[in-house]
């Protein structure tokens, strides 16, 4: 499992005093760099091999400035092309949101979905939570 | 059903040179703001009523700069006290995201949620879709 | 001159009530993109050659949610290998904002800056404001 | 003289590669809350009393993912009812970017701008670098 910590930004709140629920999924995508670093460490922008199929995210409670956020990162699935990853956010001692990305390994020259190689799916599994 | 042009900007790119995923929630919510005008023309942010629980992208086709994006919103359901809506976008003739949104009737101050009042549901259910 | 409308976006406000500030960049970097179709046409990614030097705003009023913002531009200065972009931005007919960007001819392969090529500074001498 | 760490997220790049420079300003936003937090310890969003009256960055080098930028914050000036804060931006050992903002003491039921209150200019005379 992985964990990071966000420390919210003022211009990510909202009118309504609370962080903006469009921020989540940035927050998720940096939360999931350290997987990508330990499954595909040798990726460039020229090379990179997924692509994201599908996210969601359940609001449980406002997030607000003045406290960090850790987010927890597991691996949720594990498929033949595709892999879901699993977030957690908490703030305060309580769990703030949580949701899920659907990513494809995907051949951008060929615009297709590939199989996950084994010594990835490898490290996806030992990460299943 | 309610629908609305983005125009993609330039630092909503990412560095795989498409449109950055994390962005679609906030032109889905840039496209309700027709649908709020309609169920609650008198809100103002001290009396916003209303939530988000919810929500969810499928990425269907890669979105690129060059082309503006239309999206399309309709109520998809309603409930007691939360309605879904439900989001499509197309750049250049093709589906390339849908979504939905689940929202909430709330009460700020009591921090409760609170049944759809009957007119405002009236509204939403003329544009169930 | 260039124009163009931007839709303030909710996400865009701030706990303050009003649009951050943070965003205004953002606004005038897409508005100038009708300028760089004009100079250049057949720019892709791979072959960009222009870098951002230097950006400042002046925010002479709060923008709000709920009125479109007309943006201007036009080039303040043309050098030796860089020119001057200026932006203002008016909502319910006051300039809310102004502010310019320098923008640097620049080699990505060689990263050195190079002389703006003559057909390009006829162009933007043109529109010299 | 503050000091913070950003880590840079993969939504910031943009289709160049780097990191877009329309994401500056909000580092250099959330590199001001320790400022904040000594000046006005107990603000809150209902008596916030500053308003940003202009701000600039310099890009001086690329900034990228994969290194973290550390961002120092001082004062540059104090005048009678506004100040400027300068920030210096350094990734991999090299400084990336300079700027300031200048925030003025504002009153927002009044929408006057009012004197720096002495206590604070205290504060922030005693960060002046």
């Amino acid at each position: 499992m992985y964990s990071c910590t966000i420390r919210p930004r003022f211009n990510e709140t909202d009118a309504l005093g609370h962080i903006s629920n469009t921020v989540l999924p940035s927050w998720f995508e940096s939360a999931r760099a350290p997987l990508f670093e330990d499954i595909i460490p040798s990726w460039t922008i020229a090379n990179w091999p997924i692509i994201l199929a599908h996210f969601e995210v359940d609001f449980l409670q406002q997030i607000f400035l003045g406290a960090d956020v850790t987010i927890t990162t597991q691996i949720q699935k594990v498929g033949n092309a595709s892999f879901t990853v699993y977030h957690e956010a908490f703030q305060s001692n309580k769990k703030v949101a949580a949701g899920n990305a659907v990513l494809v390994f995907f051949d951008f020259k060929t615009q297709k979905t590939t199989a996950i190689p084994d010594d990835i799916r490898a490290i996806l599994e030992s990460n299943l939570g």
